[in-house]
């Protein structure tokens, strides 16, 4: 596998079967996910949502016609920070099949650049305690670790 | 104080000189944040775009004419969790003269029952490990602490 031959691009809604599957193929997704033909309208919806926002974005990582990696960044204004754009990152998976090749760190790379153009001061996102192996990936990438990530699900 | 005569709603332009003073009147906000006359142009584009966004809501909490109380609550698409949507809380802070009389409890149940209504399966939100009160804060309010929070300021 060549690196160099990796393209990054929003995703289409012929990718989102594809999309899914990788969300779903992970020891957490797999019991999170609903990997089925045809696939549940909630996810049709959710593509849909993030397609016509422009401050979401769906992005694949393609290896020739293959998709081998996803990732979903939000552009955020707040108040805090003087008004500042984060930028925040959500449901990275690559493909088991080329998983340890450096294709996560290519997709956080992506979006970090990504956040700069559109003019963030931050990309966040959080990491299930959970996943101790995706902390220590992430703090190579120059992340802190420094803020506790609280959910609360209905 | 009468809890029960506190209004929540969306802020106005007419609020933000407040609500910057409120988030800069804080032990990490007063680093972050320039209050100062007038306010930086940066605040007034940043309450634009939050105003402006129908998925981005800047929360007030007042008592009579005064504020008492900010958040900020963000509705997010994703596809992860089956597409599912999240509320994300940022920014909440209470004036330094009530704290301790459970209005941030009410901001906060306030954003959970609003996410609810938005039909979000989540709230989630991320406090600095530097506080160690709103941790407990937030876990006596129902979130766990299940995520590293991890930020890359540039």
């Amino acid at each position: 596998m060549n690196k160099n031959q990796l393209i990054f691009r929003e995703a289409t809604i012929e990718d989102l079967d594809r999309i899914v599957y990788l969300l779903s193929d992970d020891v957490l997704g797999n019991k999170r996910e609903q990997y089925k033909q045809p696939l549940p309208e909630s996810y049709i919806k959710a593509f849909q949502s993030i397609n016509s926002d422009p401050n979401n974005e769906l992005i694949v990582a393609c290896y020739g016609e293959e998709i081998v990696g996803v990732q979903q960044i939000t552009f955020t204004s707040f108040i805090t920070y003087q008004g500042g754009w984060r930028a925040t990152i959500e449901g990275v998976r690559t493909a088991s099949l080329v998983r340890g090749k450096g294709i996560g760190s290519m997709l956080i790379q992506w979006a970090i650049q990504r956040a700069k153009d559109r003019g963030c001061h931050m990309v966040q996102l959080t990491t299930d305690k959970k996943r101790p192996e995706a902390l220590h990936f992430y703090e190579k990438l120059g992340f802190k670790a420094s803020h506790e990530g609280l959910k609360l699900h209905f």
